[in-house]
């Protein structure tokens, strides 16, 4: 038995690869319907073998649908239709930020919180691409140590701008090796060969409102509205998979070779460390996996109960669209 | 009255850019001399209008010098050069890491301890490119209002490891482009479209060297040797300039305004930090300039005393160059 499901932006970064991950898992289809704006009418999309003709978004297209996916870029999008879809009696996986804070949206990471996706209203919301590896890590040290604060700085890359992201990087990259200026527009300064302390706007006290994000998010999946965390977060040259480096103080000291069993056995957590034979994570090694992976682990040199972790995912995949997948299918586990 | 120089090392990132910087600043030159191992006989280089050979070194090379820049990789050229020279009664300023610890050898950044450079032996080492503007922006602050605390996250670049890692970004970035794989020698994993958190060897404590260096470097400038301070070194794929994501806790809490006050007056740091605006340093930006740049300055969410700032300098100038020529100058000053 198979569900019924739309997907709402299905030619951006996110959507395509919520397409193949969709194939990648056998999720169990009935149907499956492109949805988009006016802008993207009569274009066809290839899903595996079939090209599937994109359907306009119109009153009622929700309609027969159990389940909708929501990958579309900023907020405004999600905000319009994640309702109409709810009041057609379609279930709303966003991805996007537009109802993550909201206290009557669930906003989950199966492998850290999955009881709350079952409490939902019809909208769910999956987590900014940062947060997700972050909490996966957290979570299992909290459970074992308690957390008593966390300092994180990130590492990301162009395609949480969307593809036009990394298209800007590639372009940009292109002109650069030439000694050309580097034009740009999706980013506000350009991001080849650089590094840029900036991930979406400021707030009026000096943050972003992708560390906000970082913040507020992982409070909320933690359940932890106290949580002590804080971000810097930085755009780098790398197409796809962020980095963090994670500083973490729990209540009681725990060894590296703690730390390593406890994240070793933890779901979706990858531990990749052994530095004598220079193993670590990397964006490039990361990139196309859904595990969030750790190593660099070390005690601080001065706190006792501080500890320092290179955590890197892929923001496309478990950043996203896997996380995402991954909640649907905790639903159909749930009888939807 | 100009002095007797030479240069070790002048074919070199760092030695190149020191021939341009004892230019630029109109160093006081009587004559300058490159010299080299013998894999390096017969080279000519270029300093602005004249063609210079390189000497190779010998017994007595450093006779009738009165200063010798050493601009070598590694520390065993140095450690083998530097006592020579200081026997043939030339003073020496090494750029390498072969002395900065030797407690016989000042450490000097001329913003933050110039007098410990007239306290010399004939040796003056200059810190590691990513120590140099960390202090430059932790002095002023610690002056100010005690330093309780510090944790610093890289973002560096490949001139870090000299032209030859320049020129592996550079190759490695084409090959990526074209959707090759990625050759890789100077760095022990691809860096184009990448983030590495390996700068240096490994300790047996899974501490990078370049780690331990920014700690052990920062406490010595500073005459402070029980700093808690703590580092992850982290390479990215930028040509020039070096970023470092770094939190402080002071003794006295600082406001944001009090924080630019203080570092707008500092020796050597620029402000530039009006976020309304997007105003921040980026690696870009400083790449060809002699400061400390500083900006995304905000105070901590939990903590009172804790502060977060973005700190980029121009690894192959202030980071190296430029602050061994201003130990020179410093010399002259004080008579050598």
């Amino acid at each position: 038995m198979g569900l019924r499901v739309g997907v709402v932006g299905a030619s951006g970064a996110v959507g395509q690869t919520l397409l193949r991950i969709l194939e990648e898992r056998r999720f169990p289809l009935d149907t499956l319907r492109l949805l988009a704006t006016e802008r993207s009418r009569g274009r066809i999309i290839r899903v595996g073998e079939r090209e599937v003709e994109i359907e306009v978004v119109r009153s009622g297209c929700f309609r027969n649908l159990d389940l909708c996916f929501l990958a579309v870029p900023g907020s405004r999008v999600s905000r319009e239709l994640a309702p109409q879809a709810v009041a057609e009696g379609s279930v709303v996986i966003d991805k996007g930020s537009a109802f993550r804070m909201d206290p009557d949206v669930p906003l989950v990471v199966p492998e850290v919180n999955p009881d709350a996706a079952l409490g939902h209203h019809g909208i769910i919301a999956s987590p900014n691409c940062t947060t997700t590896p972050l909490v996966m890590v957290l979570q299992p040290l909290r459970q074992s140590a308690g957390l008593r604060r966390v300092i994180v700085s990130t590492y990301q890359s162009a395609s949480g701008a969307g593809q036009k992201g990394s298209d800007e990087l590639r372009q940009g990259s292109i002109q650069a090796l030439h000694g050309h200026e580097v034009p740009h527009a999706v980013f506000g300064t350009p991001l080849a060969f650089n590094a840029v302390p900036q991930c979406d706007q400021f707030a009026e006290d000096g943050y972003t409102l992708e560390e906000w994000k970082l913040v507020r998010e992982s409070r909320k999946i933690l359940g932890a509205p106290e949580l002590r965390l804080v971000a810097t977060a930085v755009r780098v040259p790398v197409f796809v998979a962020h980095s963090e480096s994670v500083y973490v103080e729990t209540d009681r000291p725990l060894s590296v070779d703690e730390v390593r069993s406890i994240l070793s056995v933890a779901p979706g957590v990858l531990v990749e460390d052994d530095p004598a034979r220079a193993v670590f994570p990397t964006a490039l090694r990361a990139q196309g996996t859904d595990e969030a992976h750790v190593g660099r682990i070390r005690r601080d040199l001065d706190e006792p109960t501080g500890l320092h972790l290179w955590v890197v995912a892929d923001n496309l995949r478990k950043g996203a669209a896997t996380n995402a997948v991954q909640i649907a299918e905790l639903l159909t586990r749930g009888g939807l």
